[in-house]
């Protein structure tokens, strides 16, 4: 089996797994007890902070855990008492689906309107580090740079983006930053929402006083512990995996070319993340490649894991303009840290068998 | 070591962390995808819905999982748009939080005094299965019954009485109902929402179509799966764990009484969860003896969990109105399935050792 998904979800670590591994099985206790038998479950969680804060230049009590990509981005769009809140064309649901919001377009590459954005005062401006279904990586810095010289609050959902690209906060400037641990190869069901310093928000889950009070729950130690393990590991090998896996991209993309196969790729070449590439066939059917594509082994997508049941133009493509005859040959290849060359070369090689070449 | 704080968080089941153990390490796939690889995770979530729900005699599709109780609590007390709220003075923090309500009283034995209850149409009624602290069962059907005859809606936090007693949504006859895994020996971060087939609720989290769109976000299928086991598996083995827990509570209490020590029970003895005991030591302090039991190997609790931090007398045993010579020396011990006799005599034994005797 091919696995070319890892925007969609990604495997778990093994040290992860063996982090999680004694939290799951060993030590049960519930944190927020004052007995020894807590003790080590509590420092867990402090050290998971602390990994997860140095990983994008935070400081540890502005990292807080969440559920997960989708729980961070819904309390960030609506907890924050903004007056109004402006996003992207390009957003993902979670964000999309939270709020009424003004879109702001994006170019033919995908890449936000940066002069479009004139957000108004006490308003929130919620842009995305990178699109889940282009790799496209947005101009944040420039964009919470607008956002507060108008009076604006800025939230990027980093979900695509942390762990595959240097996120550091402070440089990009944001308020807050939403990130999901089964993106980065951390376990599902666990996230976190940065908040920095200052920033006033309200919960979007009340009760106990987990989370310096602004996240209620008994906190999931295990999945913190695997996240922070899979994200520091992630983040050592950054530079590494990012050469290796622009590399897979090449392969697999003149190996496309050589099969003279009528293509474009969506999104722009120059600011994206590595190992996901949106490609649209001429006069082809994204969902029958899929399917074609299963049957050899290989598990690609359309689009948005979170969209799978719907077989329609995603509204990213749509926002992209990309023309007609290449929108429904769209498919979504997401390359990631366990794939290798043969891999890259074996999925261009089905693609030509099920794709009509160019007449 | 005794761990004897079983209502904070339990030992995962050790089937259940087998049952995970796929889903973390061997299929990560994200079963919102349409290809072979996501299969066994859509058949797994369908098949874990489907135990839950015959564990506690709802339809699968009314079985919605969430990240664990306070997200069930929060999502069923904020998001049925109701007009005015009711709940118990006892309630968990997570429904207490989460609105401005207005406050039914509890007798002398914990019980809400069902005569109170007159809630306006168009309300939500929210009172908890069984009590955190006290372990004691509230009169549910009775309260729904008087909820629906006023057109209100019910909700009940289940959190601390699902796996422990039998519980029967429709014989209970409520609207929705709140679980959480780690409390029946299933993982952390993992729990659900039962919400009665034609009730409307909107998202607390909104996003991608997960859960038949109501809750966003990629689902925690290893979570979910154990959740599932461990539910099954204490389901299985309710009557026979319920005799075994009141066997080992009162051989507690017996081996505590020949000590001649001056406590009372809190809460009702014939309406109550087994294992759960809150105890008030006169003229003592449960704090001291929480950390006393501590260096003995022994872990209790002084109240709610999360609330670990807290000092001050809870609400719950303010609401019971325990006099004031107990209340300050009250903790709480709760049994579960993988003590033992030992563990109670051990535990009635070191109680006496750190205890002034009655004078």
């Amino acid at each position: 089996m091919i696995y070319a998904d890892n925007a969609a979800a990604t495997r778990l670590d093994p040290e992860a797994f063996e982090a999680m591994k004694y939290f799951l099985v060993e030590n049960y206790a519930n944190p927020s007890q004052p007995y020894s038998f807590s003790r080590e479950a509590k420092l867990a969680l402090k050290r998971s902070r602390e990994i997860i804060a140095e990983c994008i230049n935070a400081e540890p009590e502005e990292i807080i855990f969440t559920s997960g990509g989708s729980e961070s981005d819904n309390w960030a769009v609506k907890c924050c008492d903004a007056e109004k809140v402006y996003t992207s064309a390009i957003e993902h649901k979670a964000v999309l689906n939270s709020c009424d919001a003004v879109s702001i377009p994006v170019d033919s590459e995908g890449i936000v309107k940066v002069s479009e954005l004139k957000p108004c005062k006490n308003s929130l401006v919620s842009v995305m580090l990178a699109n889940n279904e282009t790799g496209t990586i947005q101009p944040v810095k420039t964009l919470a740079e607008i956002s507060h010289s108008h009076g604006a609050i800025f939230h990027t959902d980093a979900v695509q983006a942390i762990g595959h690209i240097e996120v550091d906060v402070k440089a990009l400037g944001v308020d807050m930053l939403s990130a999901s641990a089964h993106k980065f190869n951390g376990p599902r069901g666990t996230g976190f929402l940065y908040v920095k310093q200052g920033m006033k928000i309200h919960s979007l889950i009340n009760g106990g006083s987990q989370e310096f009070g602004l996240r209620a729950g008994t906190e999931n130690v295990a999945g913190i512990v695997g996240m922070a393990k899979a994200l520091e590991n992630n983040c050592k090998s950054l530079s590494h995996n990012h050469k290796f896996l622009l590399g897979l991209e090449q392969i697999l993309l003149d190996r496309l070319t050589s099969h003279e196969l009528d293509f474009r790729i969506n999104g722009s070449m120059k600011q994206k993340l590595p190992g996901l590439l949106s490609l649209s066939f001429r006069n082809s059917n994204g969902e029958r490649i899929l399917h074609r594509l299963d049957l050899m082994g290989i598990s690609i997508s359309t689009g948005s894991a979170c969209d799978g049941m719907n077989t329609q133009i995603s509204h990213v493509i749509k926002a992209l303009k990309v023309p007609q005859d290449y929108a429904k040959g769209t498919i979504r290849i997401s390359l990631g840290k366990y794939n290798s060359e043969n891999d890259a070369l074996t999925i261009a090689d089905a693609l030509a068998k099920v794709i009509i070449p160019t007449q």
